[in-house]
């Protein structure tokens, strides 16, 4: 993708405004989860970058909803733009760099509740001469029911659609493309929207992209949270169970394979415990297991096909 | 790596004679493994190549002794020699391909069992301009025993030393660097052997390299059955079983992040199953988990270093 030209930075602070919306995220979001857990707590763990920067995972584990969620919040800088980063965005080559991000992934203990992951992130090159923001969010159903996939993608339309309505089915068609294992020829859940190098043009594009994350980290609880009160107290089997773990493989094939963040994060020695919090706390791999045609198994698989959800 | 100058392939039937010795390794170890069980069986899945060829994995679930034992072999073809392989063998490039294949991945039940991991293949080119064979096998113990991993490697050396003394030390080395965790910084067991693009010169180098090989396949059963007798009914705890799926997260780990076979065998449309036989069946990760000093899993992971074995 080239670069659009980048409008001004409107703030001397800019970057601290940005990472300061992250650490606040972390800090609701955490406190959500641990309400809705009433058993689990987090783990605080923080890190240095050895090139400039760091961050802390806050990790919570065998809670009674939550198996593992895990609430990342990184600002790193450093002299020059990482090569994967120049790969994409040659003009950034050379220059200085700032990026600060916050990711999640959360893994329900209940096979009801899906599984969801968010992330937003924010980069600057050059003291501003370039910069922009991406992020997005994806649920990934153990047992997949269209009202939830429409529940998620609504609030998810909701909050882009006050931007420009043009953002979530570009932004949805992304995450569909984004969040597929070519090897199975299966989407790893019922997607979400997912954006990059979003960089509105014009001299107030920073301040309408700035908004657009603020608010996306705000539209997280209203996106997850009701699917997770719905379902948390749905009883559920050992077979339901098993199917989890089969679809938790599923979650690390991706992760490990295909996701960039993952694979960037390990090959330029990123913090591999707040890199591998996305793994599922339990998986397994089953040869050739195919579930029973019309099985609620079954349907779930049908469902991971791109959708009109909202 | 620059292709050696191969010498004549010595038979018209040499495709058939060294997949004959897959097939065959293949029974014998199945066989072996169904024995040492006596519980489960194993089932055979046939597939076949769109491109040219195919094979037959052969898997047992939920034994007494192997929770997944999968044993593979292929045989494919195709009018063009894949361009991963051509990478590395430039001259092989457009040329017409054979190759066959055993590979075999073991996760034993009980986690004083070390898992167990080989493959040998060949590979010909053009008629018989180039050709060469490779392979290895490598042991992972959840609770590592110098004993064990003496045996091991004594038998791996045993079977090289017939064929050349400096093979052992080239192959153990290329072994301890490929089977490597580097965002870990861990090794992914206690090694063993591992080689490829091996074409010996000369007008016995095609004959010399298959009776390695074949010899190589007979070896196996030397290296690894009577670490399974040793351990199958040692007894063992909830605590022992955690470590387990921990320590096969790292497997899991290593084989989609780093595994050049996973890697380019689901980039090319290979056959998933097949090639996914050799994830373990069950894994676990655990946010900053580190065995307590002086523990047996503290002491196993400082085994996890290259070390003069043999």
């Amino acid at each position: 993708m080239s670069a659009p030209t980048a409008g001004p930075i409107p703030l001397a602070n800019a970057r601290e405004r940005v990472a300061e919306r992250m650490w606040a995220g972390q800090k609701r979001l955490v406190d959500a989860f641990e309400e809705i857990d009433a058993h689990g707590r987090f783990k605080a763990s923080s890190w240095e970058r050895p090139g400039g920067g760091g961050g802390t995972a806050r990790v919570l584990e065998g809670g009674a909803v939550f198996e593992r969620a895990g609430v990342n919040v990184s600002e790193v800088y450093g002299d020059r733009v990482p090569d994967s980063i120049v790969e994409h965005r040659p003009s950034a080559g050379g220059l200085p760099f700032y990026a600060t991000g916050i990711s999640m992934v959360i893994h329900p203990l209940n096979p009801a509740v899906p599984a969801f992951h968010a992330n937003f992130r924010y980069f600057e090159v050059g003291d501003g001469a370039d910069w922009w923001f991406g992020g997005g969010a994806d649920l990934t159903p153990i047992y997949g029911r269209p009202e939830d996939a429409a529940h998620f993608h609504g609030a998810l339309k909701t909050w882009l659609d006050r931007h420009d309505a043009a953002h979530y089915p570009r932004f949805k068609d992304w995450c569909d493309r984004y969040f597929y294992l070519p090897h199975r020829g299966e989407m790893r859940g019922i997607g979400g929207v997912f954006f990059d190098d979003f960089t509105p043009s014009g001299d107030d594009g920073w301040t309408a992209a700035f908004a657009l994350v603020d608010e996306g980290i705000r539209a997280l609880e209203e996106a997850y949270l009701p699917l997770v009160r719905r379902h948390k107290n749905t009883p559920w089997t050992d077979e339901h169970r098993a199917w989890q773990l089969l679809r938790r493989g599923r979650y690390a094939e991706f992760n490990l394979l295909y996701d960039r963040g993952t694979r960037f994060g390990l090959q330029t020695n990123g913090h591999v415990e707040a890199i591998l919090m996305s793994m599922p706390p339990h998986a397994r791999w089953q040869f050739q297991h195919t579930p029973e045609p019309g099985s609620p198994e079954a349907r779930t698989l049908a469902l991971l096909q791109p959708r009109d959800w909202a």
